[in-house]
């Protein structure tokens, strides 16, 4: 059993967290918060063990939560910690990681040396296997890079230029805006996106352009990419439908928005109404010629966990990842109804 | 066993029928749907019989959905309809109910007189029993009603002043405003829902004012109750905490805002992050003399789908029906967290 603590209980961490505990091979440790909120509260409750900075102990008594111990005495336990603390804090942190000699995966929101390699399982597995530091990239270029290896099976991708619709914040997130504006992310181009894309596939020539929108549902993206050579729908379809974490939105489900995607999430009884699957709008598969367009959606929240999973078992040195972690998560393929 | 079908399957159609098959006892007939969407797909998939319109049975083979005929044998099958039909439908289909001699609930998009009466649990459950047709009062009338009967048992409720401050739309809903603005809804006064808590408590004195807000995750009630004689903060917090249906939202959790209230119960694990209970904030409770102020939050999805449950007992002749509808459904008292 591979003894896997997560550092930082927000968005992703609340998830790995969750998602740790239904691997066959994993044990969670604990989860370390900084602050005694409801969030850490509902862990506790749940049996979690809750770590806390030294100096916070008496908070968390006092909102009636028994911490388990220190942050520092969570990561000696562990054999992998996954830092989901927030943006540039996991650099801090990793000097901790490394004193200790513990392997530990960051989020795309810290910089991409922080770790010795981006990772995103669909396109990169194997090479990171045995190394000790990973970078899981962001939600954007998480969903992106599956869309363009899983494409690049078809036949090779040349080139990616890219729409980003960024949502503006989570849905727990009040605080956060734009509330009523479009704000180009950032007006210059390319946006980062593509750097991060090509911190995986270092030599695709890829130029994305994001505006924020102000929702905070799910992001959307709108992917013209032009292949080696002439392709079919059919082929791309057929090569989308057989590959897990992406799913396609048929056409005849009256789904028109991604409103409706996390409205299906809840009539499925997905946890926290997660979708961590890209969801490809059917309709928007287009062909001409070697391009190929589509739209799809990102459930920001959730849709990096499943490569957090894997990274956790590439750095603990196991060829084999991907599988495992769709079906202890129920990760579909296909179409999604 | 009670035989239930639900004619509508939209926002409270399908927290119905799902509230329906967690009952000891009552039986699901089915659902009714007129357009083959994925509400009705993902219904049909997990095993739910579908009826539709006869004139819209292919739509419905077309889309992969095997309808198990039409509405009105669905109606033939049942003993008790939960009509949850858009505005204003249910009225109509309130004629075939009667011609075929089945009783029915209504939701309180209807008239007043669609029923034999108004109906919320809490305060009027013994009334109702053995009537054949209620019309369970709407989210805000439902929230504010329970509010209103908890308080009542401190003292008797003279007065009672209210701001309901409303959601724009459902969250699956992308084409309902206002997107940017404050609407009074409407300016004049009272707004609607104080009529509405005087068809159940008759000789209430109470206003109302409203005003619709562009978000869609829940209603918020500021209410100024005035009481017969002096309570203190004590007693009000007492009742309220013995009394399922209403929580406390503890002020040490550190929630501010209903997108983290939404939050909550997405960690909590609630299906559909619904919250069928009334949210007080702890901290919003003040007593000043005979007077209680109060804040709190109105999940409009899911407020009304216990009562709802209870009033298919109520039409059926059962004396008990709050309880059960309780611990089936795992609604809650006390602290929320």
């Amino acid at each position: 059993m591979i003894k896997v603590s997560v550092n930082g209980y927000g968005t992703i961490g609340k998830r790995v967290a969750d998602a740790t505990l239904k691997q066959p091979d994993m044990e969670l440790v604990g989860v370390a918060k900084t602050s005694p909120n409801y969030e850490a509260m509902v862990a506790f409750k749940r049996g979690m063990r809750i770590f806390v900075p030294k100096e916070s102990k008496d908070k968390f008594i006092g909102a009636g939560i028994e911490p388990s111990g220190t942050i520092d005495e969570m990561i000696d336990e562990s054999d992998v910690v996954v830092d989901a603390t927030p943006n540039g804090v996991g650099a801090e942190y990793k000097k901790i990681y490394v004193e200790k000699g513990k392997p530990a995966l960051f989020q795309g929101g810290e910089k991409s040396n922080v770790g010795e390699m981006s990772f995103s399982a669909l396109c990169n597995y194997d090479e990171a296997v045995g190394k000790k530091y990973l970078r899981v990239v962001s939600c954007n270029t998480t969903a992106m890079l599956r869309s363009i290896c899983t494409v690049n099976k078809v036949s090779q991708v040349k080139k990616v230029r890219g729409t980003v619709i960024r949502r503006a914040a989570d849905p727990k997130e009040y605080k956060k805006g734009p509330i009523n504006a479009l704000v180009p992310d950032p007006a210059s181009v390319p946006s980062h996106h593509a750097k991060d894309v090509n911190t995986v596939l270092k030599d695709l020539d890829i130029i994305t352009m994001a505006v924020i929108s102000p929702t905070n549902l799910m992001h959307v993206h709108l992917l013209d990419i032009e292949l080696e050579k002439e392709v079919t729908r059919e082929e791309i379809l057929k090569q989308v439908l057989s590959t897990p974490r992406l799913v396609i939105v048929p056409g005849k489900a009256g789904i028109n928005s991604t409103a409706e995607l996390v409205e299906l999430a809840r009539d499925l009884g997905r946890e926290r109404n997660d979708i961590p699957e890209v969801m490809i709008f059917e309709d928007s598969i287009y062909v001409k010629g070697k391009e190929v367009f589509m739209m799809y959606a990102v459930h920001q929240e959730s849709i990096v966990v499943p490569e957090n999973i894997d990274a956790v078992r590439a750095v603990s040195g196991i060829r084999e990842s991907i599988n495992v972690t769709n079906t202890s998560m129920g990760i579909r393929k296909g179409y999604i109804i």
